[in-house]
């Protein structure tokens, strides 16, 4: 090996709570919350080069390193960032947030309401993209953090980095925004809609308060899980990988079918059944209606008659956008959309749109194009911070 | 109007008794089965001018006309067969078959087994698309048609028009096979198990056995129903059609959004609702499964080491394919494939590739290029019965 080794980055999470009401985008509040976070790498002197990364539907503040001491505790994003990757944590203070409403820790369906001394469940107030940046606003203020060096985050995760510098644009200098979209289209809000109402419509669900009955819709959030599952992967990426492979042939027989209709048969069933146990066992299906949600609402050019060049006036950071050709959930157009309403202002925007055959979970592979280019705008921002360059 | 004004094509359903058990792919047997079945124009002196209609997952043997005295009864390709249409009943007899194991009138799961005294459920039988043409064809001997002028058929039709070639290549003298595939890809397959999951754990679907309990697995039907729905239409007709519309936008609310995870916001999700809601209401969940099922386990090249060209090397008939551009369930390029296939083996074949904006619906829908297209193939058709050319 020639490329430097470092010895692993060890997370710890870590919490902040926050007594003071956050009045949200619905009109509604939320008060007595917790953020869980990690931070990894160190603050510099100015206070100049954190990074805030954003997490997308079914991910958490643990973004990168492992748990000391449990094997195969990897961040979700830990081919990205760490020491010596494209985001460096020995060049730049890294901060993961979990987004509230989610079940990572921070204060989400499963916790008890203040007011009710219940728990949430379906009562958990309807969060937004714009409501999470604002709660991650707060906590850089408790860190500290007057102005990030940049926010990165991919599919839902790139709408905050996207919504940081609409909300707060002094705030931010760059963002980073990978394989996502200025709004959902009616396919991407349909497919959240199919996987809701399987949930919702589950039995166990009890219209969201299934945590008293010691019972979890698994039925639903399965259903939920396969669907996004086919939506992330591309066709060419499903065929070869799967095929029309079965999983157990029956021998001797001329099709090596077993000619059921319950029974798993193809390999690609298979597999979606076992995602769909996994994500059943751990997801919270509050938790999955709230983010969804949060996806079908983020539409910052709505306010300004769907003019999205409009929309991004108001914007002051530099920007990097990716897309991948294959990603038909939020396809490079949408990309070139925010490309050219950036443009359109004359904003500073780099754009890489990456041939990789993997659908929409391309964001979270290792690509080496991808990866350098994401290398390369980090190394730029770094020496902006150390240049004191505009 | 200038067109010629034609009376209303008065349908008939009828239906056929085989006492003959007929022998499945599966190996198992299905006896005392009735085919439902319709027919529409005149069978020539010669029986030579009759046209096997097949139909794909949710319909049946009414594919053309009205009953009488029953508004909004047209059949469920009526713009496409019926005195004076590209398929023109005053030329030809056409056959519209209800396939064994659905719900509309032939044999299926909610008929009696007559080895049991007791409704099959979950016990009838896995068919095939082999399976549904060999039965097919024993209705054509019993109606005296030894031989076809053509077979037709879209989507899992298309598929049955291809497999009458495969298994009965005397018996056929022309295909038309529209918006089809020579066999499900992994991403079809996977679409097909959502569904599937979604209604086999529903509550109410008792293992199949849901008719002795007086309910019907209406949950997993809807989404089943919804998630077709979704690969049946583009992304770009959806989102002209609904676009990111809201059904009932909260007046003086700076999004219009009502906030709420469970309760319709978007138009896209009412429709959808509805379709599932409307769909669930009628169709039953047992040949839910049986005929995703046959649509996954087609496969005629698979006997044949995945070559498509050494599988059709026994066809003798002629060929028109269609397909639609933004149709991404049975893409085009799954068209080409079977063209190409055919062209291997000097086989008279027709290609049109329209292009429409409505995905794989648009294999139903009014298009003029399409419409066009299968009129033109039809009067070559006609010509040949009346000139006797090959």
């Amino acid at each position: 090996m020639t490329a430097t080794q470092h010895p692993p980055l060890i997370a710890q999470p870590q919490s902040m709570h926050f007594e003071q009401p956050l009045r949200l985008q619905s009109g509604a509040s939320i008060r007595d919350y917790t953020l869980a976070f990690e931070t990894y790498g160190t603050l510099n002197a100015q206070r100049s080069n954190a990074v805030l990364v954003c997490h997308a539907l079914n991910a958490s503040h643990h973004v990168a390193g492992v748990y000391e001491g449990q094997a195969n505790s990897e961040g979700w994003w830990d081919n990205m960032i760490g020491p010596g990757k494209p985001l460096d944590t020995n060049q730049f203070f890294v901060i993961g947030v979990n987004n509230l409403g989610s079940c990572f820790g921070s204060t989400g369906p499963m916790h008890v309401h203040p007011d009710t001394g219940r728990v949430y469940g379906a009562d958990f107030p309807v969060v937004t993209v714009e409501d999470w940046v604002n709660a991650q606003a707060l906590l850089l203020d408790r860190l500290g953090i007057s102005q990030l060096a940049a926010v990165m985050g991919g599919s839902l995760g790139g709408m905050q980095a996207l919504s940081w510098t609409l909300q707060h644009p002094e705030r931010v200098k760059h963002a980073v925004v990978v394989a996502s979209a200025p709004n959902l289209t009616a396919e991407n809000i349909a497919f959240n809609e199919v996987a809701r109402r399987a949930i919702v419509t589950d039995p166990d669900f009890h219209g969201g308060h299934f945590y008293q009955h010691n019972v979890v819709p698994k039925r639903g959030l399965r259903i939920a899980r396969m669907v996004g599952h086919i939506t992330y992967l591309s066709d060419d990426v499903m065929n070869e990988k799967f095929g029309r492979q079965l999983r157990d042939a029956v021998v001797g027989s001329a099709t090596g079918y077993r000619y059921s209709t319950q029974d798993v048969e193809f390999q690609i069933e298979s597999y979606l059944r076992y995602q769909g146990d996994k994500f059943s066992e751990y997801f919270d299906a509050n938790t999955y209606l709230l983010i969804t949600r949060a996806l079908d609402y983020f539409d910052p050019a709505a306010g300004f008659g769907d003019n999205l060049s409009a929309a991004f006036a108001r914007t002051r950071a530099k920007f990097l956008l990716v897309s991948f050709t294959t990603d038909w959930r939020f396809s490079p157009q949408r990309s070139r959309e925010m490309v050219q309403a950036l443009l359109d202002n004359q904003r500073d925007v780099s754009y890489a749109e990456i041939d990789a055959p993997h659908g929409h979970d391309a964001f979270l592979l290792d690509d080496s194009r991808y990866m350098n280019v994401v290398r390369s705008y980090f190394e730029r921002v770094h020496q902006e911070l150390d240049g004191g360059a505009a």
